[in-house]
This record gives C-alpha cells, sequence and structure tokens, in this order.
C-alpha cells in the first residue's frame, strides 16, 4: 500500500514532513525568471518554464532531507497547459529523484469521472492498447461530498499501482467550520462522519504499518479536533496543512502522531519555498534556505515527538 | 453577472441544456482517431488530437442549437498536459462559435489557493504585468466544502469577468446522500444547508433576471429535492446533470425550472456525444447525429415546460 512506501521514507529520514510546491512567480529568484524569459518571453510558457526551474532546485536541495513533495494543481493551472505540462515534469523529476509525490488537486466527482482522475492522476491512461502514465503521482488529495461513488474508483487504482488518497476531512481554512463543524442528527459532526467514512472506505485496503491507503486532511490550525480525529481513526493517515504561515506550529501539529511517531505527514509550503525570502539571503541561495528551512522545521517536530519507528 | 449572458443565449435559442463535452476515445469515430495517431502516433499528444477534432466537429453542428458546452477536466487530465491543451482548444473554439462554457472541474481549496483557480479557469492570469487568460471560461463547478473562503475569490473574479460559479448542492450520483442527505440538527440536510450558502454567497452578486452568479448543481436523478431546492433557492441558477445516460428523463426535470422555463440548464454528455452510436448512422454523420439528438432533447424539454421568457 502507498501510504507504506511513505512510511518507510519517513522512518528513513527521520523526517515527518512535505514540501508543498506551490510556486508564485513572486517566490521565484529573479535570475530564474529572467532566464526564463529570455528563452519563451513574458508567456504562460516563460511563467511555467521558471516554476519547473525553481522546483528542480528545491527537489534537489529537500530529496536527501523530505520524504515527500505536494505539488497544488491550482498554481499551475493558472499557467495554464503549459504550467500543467510543468507539474508534469515536477512530478517525474521529483519522482526520479526519490520522493513521494502528493499531487494536491482535491478532485471529486460521479464514477465513471472519477475513473478518469484515478487513471490520469495515479493510473496509467490506455490509448488504443498503449498504456501510458499521464501525471502518475503516489497519492492524490480528494473530496468526498459524493460518498462511495467518487471514492471506489481511486481505490482500484490504489491497489494497483500502490498509491493513496488523501480525504478532505477537517480543513486549516478560516472557514471550514461552515459547513465541517455542523452537528449532524446522531452526535456527530460532518467531519467527524467524513472521518469514520474514510475509516470505512480503508478498512478492504490495508498496509502493513497498521494504516489504510485512504488518508484524511486535517488542518494543523485545528489542534482539538486533530488530537480527536487521530484517536478515533486509528487506520487513516494524516496530511497536516497549516503548519508555518498558516499559522500551526509544532505543539499544533503533534497530537496529530500516534506514539511511534507515525501516522503523518506535516506539509509546509510557503515557509519552504519562500526561506529565502524571510532570510534575506541571496537569491542564488534560494535552494539552500529551503533546505535549512526544512531541517529546522524537522528538528523542532523531532523534539516535540521523539524518534520515529515503523 | 454571467448568468445572464447564459440566459440570454437560452431565451435566443429556446433551448434551456449544455452539451457535455466529456470525450472517451471509444465515443471517437475511427476515422478522427487514426488521422490523429498518423500524424501523431498512439500517444497522449495523438489522443488529445482526436478529442479536439471530435469536440469542433461537435461544436460547428451544436453552436446553433445548443447554448453551452460543459466539458468535464477529468476527461482531458486524463491524457496529461496534451489532454489539458485540447480544453484549452476546446474553450477557445466553443466561445468562438458564441457558446458558454462551463467548465466541469469541481475545484475547491483554502482561499489563497481558490484565488489561483479563478484566475485561471474564469480569470486572468499575470505574468510580470501581461495579462493573460489560461482558460478562460465563463463558468466553472466548484465544491463548498470548505466555506466561504474557497468561494470568496471566484465572486471576485466572477464579477471581474463576468462569469459564474456552480457550486455541488446534490448530487446526481447514486451514492450522493451518504452525506449530502444527512440530517443537522437545526433540522436541515447537507444539502439543505449547501443550498443556503448558494443564496447568502449570490446575494450581492445578483443579475438582472433575477438569478445571482453562484449557480447550484443539482441531480435530475434526485426529481424530488430538485423541486424542494428550486422552490427554497429562487436566486440560484441550476446546472442539472443526470439526464440521459444516468437516468433522468423530461419529467424529471421539469421542476429544476422557475414559471418562465428559466433558472436551470439540463446537461447530457453521452446522450449526445454517442448519439450516432446510438443511432447506428455512418460515423462520419457523428456531428450531425449529436445535433439530431440535441433537437429531440430540446423539444422534448421544451414541451413539457412551455415557451422561455427573461
Amino acid at each position: 500500500m502507498s501510504f507504506d512506501r511513505l512510511m518507510e521514507k519517513i522512518e528513513a529520514l527521520q523526517n515527518p514532513t512535505v514540501a508543498g510546491l506551490d510556486p508564485k512567480l513572486s517566490y521565484i529568484p529573479q535570475g530564474i525568471r529572467e532566464a526564463a524569459y529570455a528563452k519563451y518571453g513574458k508567456t504562460l510558457e516563460g511563467a511555467a518554464e521558471a516554476l519547473l526551474q525553481f522546483n528542480k532546485g528545491l527537489i534537489d536541495a529537500l530529496c536527501g532531507i523530505v520524504p515527500a513533495v505536494k505539488p497544488q494543481c491550482a498554481y499551475y493551472e493558472m499557467y495554464g497547459w503549459q504550467g500543467v505540462r510543468a507539474l508534469h515534469d515536477t512530478i517525474a523529476y521529483a519522482r526520479e529523484k526519490g520522493m513521494f509525490v502528493i499531487t494536491d488537486g482535491k478532485r471529486n466527482d460521479i464514477g465513471t469521472t472519477m475513473e478518469a482522475y484515478a487513471a490520469g492522476h495515479l493510473g496509467a491512461t490506455d490509448v488504443e492498447g498503449e498504456t501510458i502514465r499521464a501525471f502518475g503521482a503516489d497519492a492524490l488529495t480528494v473530496n468526498g461530498y459524493l460518498g462511495s461513488d467518487g471514492i471506489n474508483p481511486l481505490l482500484k487504482v490504489c491497489d494497483a499501482q500502490d498509491a493513496g488518497i488523501f480525504v478532505l476531512v477537517k480543513t486549516s481554512n478560516p472557514s471550514s467550520g461552515e459547513l465541517q463543524d455542523q452537528q449532524l442528527e446522531g452526535e456527530e459532526t460532518v467531519y467527524e462522519a467524513m472521518g469514520r467514512m474514510c475509516e470505512a472506505w480503508g478498512a478492504e485496503h490495508m498496509g502493513k504499518y497498521g494504516y489504510s491507503s485512504v488518508g484524511a486532511v486535517v488542518g494543523a490550525t485545528y489542534p482539538e479536533q486533530l488530537r480527536e480525529l487521530r484517536a478515533a481513526l486509528p487506520h487513516t493517515f494524516f496530511l497536516v496543512p497549516g503548519y508555518g504561515a498558516q499559522g500551526g506550529a509544532a505543539d499544533d501539529v503533534a497530537p496529530a502522531f500516534d506514539d511511534r511517531g507515525m501516522g503523518a505527514v506535516i506539509n509546509s509550503s510557503r515557509g519552504i519555498m519562500c526561506a529565502w525570502q524571510k532570510e534575506g539571503c541571496a537569491e542564488q541561495d534560494y535552494a539552500a534556505a529551503a533546505a535549512r528551512e526544512a531541517v529546522r522545521m524537522r528538528d523542532e517536530i523531532i523534539a516535540r515527538i521523539g524518534k520515529i519507528t515503523l
């Protein structure tokens, strides 16, 4: 199961974090941008080239420290199909460097359509008998609002490709409670019901370290809910956004882990990508600054949770 | 407001329907596929070229009959960035032919990320002062699980670009009730609460014909809920999937309309795309068969709801 591979990488690096690759042009050193515009002009193609070169530098610097990257689809789609090509190339490069890739797409749809998303993002596409991996990530974030029909096609592909999914349960944003915190009749909230569904979906897809291939997104900005969900969902691996720029700290994310220091991966996007700006170092040093921040974050979390064991 | 433009097209053509462009290779005439593979091989590029040529034929045949098209992102993403380029080219071609384009992406995320999706799919992307429309659709389907943070950035772009959104309320698939039908404490179901939020989000974004730029997705396969939601959400324009291949009929979709025959647009995807296969006509005749089915569907719905007025 996919999260077995992620857990093995986390254990090997003693680092339960993931670097979010949500590149905005304003995060990218001027030298990289200018080289890209010199080739392709101030176009979507030029912007996409800048994104890709920025990402490659980050991946080179991070691949020995951080087990996983999480590119956010929106920041590639905003640069059109050219940006989506940079997403593809980023995924391929990170996998080449041995990183686990979580595509953050929050995809959701009816069953037949989810088959297409599952094939495209995690599995393989058939073109008249030729089998081609269109994006080929290791995991995909998804939204469970449509129920089991939208999840089951993914599970088939997860089994076939050794991939995983993270279902939105309790998101990190300020208004997440508008729907997610509403109380249902049976004493549960909406997010608790969604969490329970994750456990049910994962039951037939268990890996060897106690977690299934159905994970959950639970924000660092709601540490109480994180603690409660960790206890309620013992087989559901957590992807935890909201650390750093969104306000979550090591104390906030500690409840996401089980007593082996396992069971969660903490995301930082802007904190790592923009470390060079925060440090005020030379822009050519951006990747080293990202690595320094990744080490700092790792050490901060490990100091809080202790040695990670499988 | 965006749905004003859609409503004007619906009234002009006396046709409250939208053609879903969810092309699978198996729907595409062999001649089109072979020409594409001859150019690009049995590759993602070849498949994407076949998709695009198939779509162009459909758009040419439908643009005088049907007011809108709805490409479903999943069926393009499964062919990689090459497929996403075909999505871009399909949107551009349909708009050139005067059609209203609804990108069916069901996107959702936190606020800063939704700004990127809104720019990419509906608005414009800034590349160092150059303003470029990456996909440039007229409307986008979205998922409201994250609450207002995920919707507000879209509304800004809707105002600026005369665009609209359709929020998932009650979806057409069999398991939609697993979460959506759950009863909340205050006597509402989850989908009713989501519908109420759509009315609230749209309140400051009203068009001139009584509907806001915040629409809702409500499936034809649940006619009772459709009737009830039409009454409860008087300013929310409906996108109604599930007609035809998913089982909905004209009687099922009739409750989606207000007493002017307005307030909803009914989607058919496979029914129109695969009309040539159902008819058993020559494959070169696929676009004419699609047009015949579009006319049949239009006439069936109009016979049920009468003349449409603004």
